[in-house]
Order: structure tokens, then sequence, then C-alpha cells
């Protein structure tokens, strides 16, 4: 039931390229403010769909402030991270394209038979030195081709050879393993939950796997995607033998070089879509049930948006009686695509004939605007009911 | 109180240069109908200025097709111009750039002072034979400066020199005026209601007159100008003598060529702001009493719309309870100029970036699709009371 004051959830996605999800949530609650008065009740809730912002995103919605950490890149030299801790100390957040991500490494040859996902792990040991209970882990944009072997290594955990000796980093050392040692596995890594956000549903290996796809945007030759599938299936094999469980085929394994290979089987990780993760973490759902509109949004309002985007997110959280209203940069979606996707409606952001560069540039008022012809409309609706 | 199948009246102007406002009504129509459902009430009513398109919205309303008839334009030469009367043969409207406009005489050197509005007043004739009651005149875009007298001689008034010989016809002529005859006047020419359709305050003389401003568009050389404006002078000179009413300081009497010089003073015709006229005539404020939204608009969506242009004339009838949305090509105005305007809310029908050439070549289909998305947000709000 709508009231005269609504509560207006304002959650979208970082426009690409141009605002975070916090600016343009902070864009959209001036505008809907500036329509219907200072007693609406707003929630900014900025959201991300796993990849690039998600840790921004996290932070906002927990006005915390990012830490920083000096670790390693991809290659092993050194490099400060962002990270974060929810103000409560209870939930970690990883983007381990901050340590192990590809443009760190891209001032060099790229490396993709060393590279590894060491950095990311150095993160996780501390986060688990402070003692938080869960930890999120968004491992897109990765440079390595690991099986999470790296990770691991940060944490303690031994991945030795049939002499007994750690094998080499990277994924050059896959095939060398003969055994894991998790007696100095860091003593809080099995006590925590990890909670990894994914976009991919490619397998660990073959054609689909993580060496295939990915590898040669890393730098892999031919010859290093069949060394480096091979390294990873042989990988496969060892935590199987140790833990039961089979990871070769599991959907999404071979996201980030495998990093699941080793964090599923060895940590207990829970795989989740991105958009699902971020939101669950935030409590959308929660949020959600008591608001009177939703308004989400991101750079390019399309197909891919209903397909595991926030805007899928939101929908899939907001009861079915609370209107869902995207705001974009661009509809790409038709009036038909979008009544059928259980959005009520979408506008972009544009005023009138105008380029993407002015658009980008303009973008924070362009969106403000727009909220406030939408909530000029819905405060309408309402005052007309009186 | 809004109501689970509203009342919409769509009142939109023209999308100058893209869609006719018949055009525009239809597509928001559709849009809304398309998100509010079949059992929507939709009233289409489309609008104009009292400018270029307002035949065309007038013959939309009273779903009437164009009549025609051959006449002059502004230099004598024979042309076919289209002219309309209501279905109950009450109301006649005259488009006066169909016969004396600025673009019928382009082909050849334009004539300043030969130019005259016999042509309209030939099309007035025949509205009078066929018994309308009211004569509705859209004066705008006109290639003459005769002060109206070209038109009244169509009608059977005649201008006579001191010889008692009709002067020569246009702007050319006034000068020798010395008495006017209207005995031989269309009989029924004063026992109709003459509406004129104007947008400008200019005087008929002097530096803000008839001749001054409009002159040189029309091919006025600097002695034309003068000329032209003397005899402007003279002729309100003469008509005070015969009838005591002084047109040369009226609002408004420099529009088209002088035009109202002779139709206020010698016929009675009212002069009225073109947009509110039209309102008038459409009965808008009848059909936006019993409407739970007003949709209008027009191509670009400025601080000229909100002073006599369509938008101005719908804030004008609507009450104050029934919100009135505006779709534009582009919205010019900003989010506070738009709510301390009256408008509950504006949106533009681009849907990302796009240039005014695809805007225009797609401008149905994205007015239909902008509809949609505010139907879609007024049936949210609707579907959320129940």
């Amino acid at each position: 039931m709508l009231r005269r004051h609504p509560t207006v959830v304002i959650a979208p996605d970082s426009f690409k390229g141009s605002l975070t999800a916090a600016e343009v949530a902070a864009a959209m609650a001036e505008g809907v403010r500036s329509a219907l008065g200072p007693d609406t009740v707003i929630i900014e809730c900025p959201l991300a769909d796993g990849g690039e912002g998600t840790l921004d995103a996290l932070l906002a919605n927990w006005h915390a402030v990012p830490r920083f950490l000096d670790t390693t890149d991809a290659v092993g030299r050194a490099r400060t991270a962002r990270y974060g801790i929810s103000n409560d100390g209870v939930v970690g957040i990883i983007e381990a394209a901050e340590a192990n991500g590809l443009p760190q490494v891209s001032d060099i040859p790229l490396q993709p038979m060393r590279a590894d996902s060491y950095g990311v792990g150095v993160i996780a040991h501390t986060l688990l030195d402070q003692g938080v209970g869960e930890i999120v882990l968004c491992i897109g944009g990765s440079a390595s081709t690991d099986g999470g072997t790296g990770f691991l290594r940060a944490l303690g955990m031994r991945f030795l050879d049939s002499d007994g000796r750690e094998v080499e980093p990277g994924g050059a050392g896959l095939a060398s393993i003969a055994s894991v040692d998790d007696s100095q596995l860091h003593p809080r890594a099995r006590h925590v939950r990890w909670r990894v956000a994914t976009d991919v549903d490619n397998p660990l290996c073959g054609s689909s796997g993580a060496a295939a796809v990915f590898g040669p945007q890393k730098g892999a030759t031919p010859q290093n995607v069949i060394d480096l599938d091979a390294g990873l299936e042989h990988l496969a094999r060892i935590i199987r033998a140790a833990t039961g469980i089979d990871i070769a085929q599991h959907p999404g394994a071979g996201a980030a070089g495998g990093m699941p290979a080793c964090l599923v089987p060895l940590l207990g990780a829970e795989l989740t879509p991105g958009a699902r993760l971020v939101s669950d973490v935030v409590g959308l759902r929660d949020l959600c049930a008591h608001a009177d509109v939703v308004l989400t949004g991101e750079g390019s309002f399309d197909s891919q948006s209903l397909r595991g985007k926030v805007v899928r997110g939101v929908l899939d959280v907001t009861p079915p009686s609370c209107p869902v209203v995207v705001i974009a940069g661009t509809v790409q979606l038709s009036a038909a695509e979008i009544a059928s996707s259980g959005v009520v409606s979408a506008f972009s952001i544009a005023k009138g004939p105008s380029s993407l560069t002015d658009m980008v540039a303009n973008s924070a008022y362009l969106v403000r605007e727009v909220s406030a012809q939408i909530g000029g409309l819905l405060g309408a609706a309402l005052g007309a009911r009186e």
C-alpha cells in the first residue's frame, strides 16, 4: 500500500565508466527527495554484480572506509590492495583483482604460467587474523590460472611434489603436485563462511574450462592452454583423492583461473552469482520488504540486466506488489520486454539528443533530474489519492 | 481521486519536423494503453499553438477531413488551399498561410509591397457562404503586410482612394486609402464570431510594428519598411475615423502584416493567444475536468512552452489535483524549473545517447515507448493502492 510519505529503496548498480553505485544512489536519492519532499524515507543501497565496484558498493552500504594491505600482484611484485570489513567486524570483502588483477601486470609481458593468486590469499589471511566470520570473495578479472593454489598457499596450505617439496608457483607447478598438506593451514580458515561471487558457469577443465576460455586473454599460448588445462585436471584429481569432492565438472569452477578448484573442496566455499551474493550481504530482501517503490539502475539496461545482473537481483527479492523502476544511461529493452521483465518502467537519463560523452560527463546531474521526474509522478499519484 | 481504470487525456502539440499532434497523441495513447490495459479511458485531443499544424489538429479533434478551395497566394497566383469545418457545421478554421504564406511565394522574388491577404479572405467568404457561426483564423507565417485589407476586399469591402477608385492591392495601396465602403460586404461577415489566433504582442506601427519587425523577412527593404509602416499608420487613421476604434497601439495588431488592423475594428474579431484559442475550440477544459492524468508534450519542452504554448494552455485548464505529465523530444528545463511550472514530471523520448536525426526518424516509436513507461509507473501506483 503506497503511503503519502513512501519508503523508497534506492538500489542501483554503478554506471560503468561514469558513476559508482554509491554516486548513482546519492543522485537518485537527491532527485527523489526533491520531488517527494524531506519526509520521504529513502534507503540507499548501492549494489554490484560481484565484479569491479563490488568492494566499493559494500563499503558504501556499511558506511565503512577501505582498508589497505601490502601484498603481491599476480607475478609476486609488491602491491597495495584495498579490502573491506563491515563495521560490526563480521564480514570481510575481497575484490581479488585488487591483487591478482590483469591490469596490475599489464606493464610487463604477461606470464600466464607463473601468475598466481597468492596476493589474494594474503588479504584473506589478514581477514582471518582480524576475526571475521565470513569472507566474501569477488574473483573476476584475474591474471592467474593456478586453480587457487596460490590463494591457499598464502593461508598455509602446502602443495608438494613427489619429493615432498613445494611446487613452483602458478599454473606451471600444478602438474607436479603429488600431495596437499594442510597441517600449517590458518587455524580459522575452515571456521569462517567463504562466499565466492562468480558470474560464469564454466567448468574447471576442457574446451569450456578456465585455461581454454580465459587463458588466452591472460597471455596463454595454445601450448600454455594445453599445459594449464592438464595442470588443472591433475589438481582436481589430487583434491578429489584428498577430499572425495570432484570439482572438475562443477559449474563455475572455471572462474578466475579455476580459483574455486581449491576454495570449494578445501575451504567449503559456496559459489553464488555475484548480484545475488551482494544482495544477500546487504540484506536487500529485508529492505525491500517494507519499500513502497524500489529504484534501481545501471549504465545499460539490456537483456544481460535480467540474467544475473543487479536488476535481476533486485527483482528477485522485491515483493510483487512493490514496483521496481529502472533508471539507465541507455534503455536497450523495448517497452514490451520491460513489461514482461517485471520492471514497471525504465527511463533513460537522456534529456534529448546527446552524445555518450556528454551523457557520461553529466551523468550525476542527469540521474538526479530523471529521478525527480519519477518522484514527481509518484508524488502526484499519491497526492491524487487523498 | 485516481481510479483503477483511469481517464487519461492526451493533449500534445505536434513534434515540429517529425510528427503531427494527432500522430503524437496516437503514439502516446498506444503506449499508455499497452501499460494500463484496454479498459483505460483515453481521450486523444491533439493541440496546436495557432501556428502551423493548427488546422490539422482541429480536424483531428473533429474527426473531419480537410476541404480544399481554389484561391490565390499572396501575389495573386492561383493556389489551392486547405481549410476545415467542424462536423456540426458551426466552426470554420482557416490557416492563413495556406493561402498567403511566405513559403508559397518563395519560388519568385519576394514582393513585400504587392503581397496581400486576399486569398485568405476568399476562404473566409466560402465559410460564410457555408453558414458557419464562428471562424477561427490562424494568421501566422504570412508573406503580406497589407493590414488585412486584402482579406476584407475578398469579403466585399472596398478601400477607395480620393477619386473613389479601389486602391492597388497590398501594402503599396494603403497610403492612398481615403475611405472604406462596406456596402458590398458579405451579409454574414458581421454576424459570425471571428477569433484570431496570435502569438505576438507587437503593435501595428512603429519600431515594434508589423513592418519594422516582420517586414524584412518578407523581403522589405529599409525604404519598404518606412513606406509600409506609414501605410499601416494611415490605414489605422482611416479606420479610426470610420469606426471610432484606434487599432494602432492594440497589442497583437502587428501580427501577420497587420491583419488585425482590419479584422478587429471592421469585423469585431477577438485576438486570442493561439494555444488558448485551440484549447477553447476543442473544449479542453471540460475534458480535463474529468481526467485522472493529462499527458501533453511537444518537440522541445523549454521556457517558451510555459509562455503561451500548448503546455501552458494545458496547465491553464487542468484542475490542480490532476497531474500533467510532459513528453518531449528534448527536455530543456531543469527539474527545478519543471517542478515550479506545475508540470509534475517531464520525460524525454530518448532511450540513450542518440542524434537528433535518429530521434526524429524513430519519434513515433520513442513516444510510444516512453508513454508505456509512464503508464507502467501510474499503473503500479494505482495497483499498489488496492
